[in-house]
């Protein structure tokens, strides 16, 4: 596999932290999850739980171990200080600053071993005025620009169901640190690096920011129609509705031969794209007059074969029932030691030669503490001692 | 820089593919881009165009180089031919199936340089019903499940504002890339990479899918509301909304201290999260009648204090003007050779040792087809035949 031989150290908790190095962990990377003992990831306990599982935790956390370690005693700081030397990469998702206050900055790492990758996800940066604030998703949706854009024109700003300033962040996170490892593979050095939810959903502003930066003008949200290309969006059918993008001229002439519209196009309202936006729901109207005679499912199978991008609004029942989800295997059975078999999401990253596999559930609150700490060659006594303290 | 030396043959276009290319270019590797003489990638003339250049293809197109080449003719895949062995990383976004109709399918890579690296970025993936459907961001947003959980509770299912299945494929091709790398690094051995918008898209379901897993029931829109945590959203000032997410029971009780609402901890409405969820709205109108009193700003500083994750919904313009956003250097100035100073996105990934850079502005099409076919050994006459032919 890609990571096979890499080990991590995964400081992290809740989802950006988690879901970077379960990307890591999917390609191979030995993942050691550091875990409060008692308590352990908070998503232990979020999310819908059957016969004491979190499936939420259980998709964020397969394939890794996971080691209980309380990190306000002095003996678990000593004991992480003995595991650093062995990890190539150690991740965390602490505010700024904690990682150095807790003895483990980055000049510290790097005199435990020269050549590590630190990568710290965090809220908005390690640096400038809003570094040291909490962070939360919904937080970096909205200071982002974000929500600015996502929802109908007549509504307030709107979060994105997903957290996906978590994930985007838990992406560039993986990024870096594969950029990193390839470095330290080619000139033997080790870096760090700093991803943050605020820049990561920046990151993502794409042709609105480019808009916005060259004409000084603030991009309007649109819902589901497209700023810049009508027809487009959503069309009544007889039993549902249906996503179409005919996204240029050329598209756009083929979805009229598609609708057999071919009269629509001498109509001097709907000449250029530029006259179709302004009468935008004037050949919305003409078109669902057409669209509503037929189904859904008619309507994709026709537009389709004149190449007209097109589908439907599924829900979440209808995408994991759906034959091309299970082609790509986008839902995976994950056999658990006590039986149960947790259903969870699959590898959007599909390698030819070294796929991305579940080799591993995700693992019970410190079930490989005592095997990590026996490599760390701890003696049995030692162990016993720690865990009757409570240290592990 | 992390990529320094590793060439890619880009031939990729539009948005999904140029990112990932371009998230590969900023960390120093040469991307070399083929686009069609005469015409170049689409997005060349798409969004706002200043003094004859689309600022949305500088964003995603810095750091490349351009070479114009006829893939449909003879001539011009021979000339790719013999440029293929010079790259590390093939990439593309054609529909799966083209690159074999052309001549370039895995095996002709892999014959041309054993340890290629092909990476597809494509709508649905190389296998399955829909693999040679026409792909477009909107259909992928709609058929992954994620505009159903996108928009208010009362609205249709929304799009997100941004072309995020574009994006997220993106990333997802350049971390499947970066992987390859270091696993060819490692054993010598190449590897041929898919990624789909609408697989992107749906390993972006999070804790949505895992209790849709669980538990069978589909999860609401819920707009800006949190699907099981309340209170949470956005919430009324004397001049605007703050957006505050006290995410567990503790934020809520220091949410109570910052608003001086300690009387609300008695109140029997408003005991447990599940209480609060069901009073949902008497919640909110106590915490407005509180928030309403002062502005947004004296808010953000007081619940920061109190450690509750809170912020304002910025428009593009304030996002750009925020300072914490002009400490990440998240909007950058790039010179463009005809002296404009075009503004883009930064980079949302920060190494501490080797920075992403702005090295070049985005080429002009065809800037470095001469240079690159000498490199090949083509002579000057040869050249400036394919020229007057319209094959570069």
């Amino acid at each position: 596999m890609p990571l096979t031989g890499i080990r991590i150290l995964d400081l992290t908790r809740i989802i950006s932290g988690p879901y970077c190095t379960s990307i890591l962990a999917d390609m191979g990377a030995e993942v050691i999850k550091i875990e409060a003992p008692g308590e352990g990831d908070p998503v232990r306990h979020q999310g819908v739980i059957r016969d004491g599982l979190s499936w939420y935790f259980a998709n964020y956390n397969r394939n890794k171990k996971s080691v209980t370690l309380d990190l306000y005693s002095e003996e678990g700081k000593d004991i992480l200080r003995q595991l650093i030397p062995s990890c190539d990469v150690v991740i965390e998702n602490y505010r700024p600053g904690i990682m150095d206050r807790m003895g483990f900055g980055d000049e510290a790492l790097k005199a435990l071993r020269p050549d590590i990758i630190h990568c710290s996800i965090n809220g908005f940066g390690t640096s400038g005025p809003y570094r040291d604030r909490p962070a939360f998703d919904f937080i970096a949706q909205a200071m982002s620009g974000f929500m600015s854009l996502n929802g109908g024109e007549n509504d307030p700003p709107m979060r994105a169901g997903p957290p996906i300033s978590d994930l985007v962040a838990g992406m560039n996170g993986a990024l870096g640190v594969l950029a990193a490892l390839l470095r330290r593979e080619r000139t033997g050095r080790g870096d760090s690096v700093s991803v943050s939810l605020m820049s990561s959903m920046i990151g993502l502003l794409s042709f609105q920011a480019s808009n916005y930066f060259a004409s000084g003008e603030l991009p309007p949200r649109t819902g589901n129609d497209h700023g810049i290309v009508a027809p487009y969006g959503l069309f009544e059918t007889a039993d549902g509705q249906v996503a179409i993008a005919p996204s240029n001229d050329a598209m756009y002439e083929k979805f009229l031969d598609a609708l057999e519209l071919q009269s629509l196009r001498a109509h001097p309202d709907f000449q250029a794209n530029a006259d179709r936006m302004l009468n935008r729901d004037s050949i919305k109207a003409a078109i669902e007059a057409r669209t509503r005679q037929e189904t859904s499912r008619y309507w994709i199978e026709r537009l389709n074969q004149y190449g007209v991008p097109c589908g439907q609004v599924l829900n979440l029942r209808e995408v994991f029932d759906d034959p091309q989800v299970a082609d790509q295997e986008m839902a995976i059975d994950v056999p658990h030691p006590d039986g149960q078999r947790v259903r969870m999401l699959g590898f959007p990253i599909k390698f030819a030669e070294s796929p991305c596999r579940a080799r591993a559930p995700a693992p019970s609150l410190g079930a490989d503490t005592a095997a990590v700490l026996r490599e760390l060659g701890l003696p049995e006594p030692r162990i016993e001692a720690l865990r009757a303290k409570g240290t592990i």
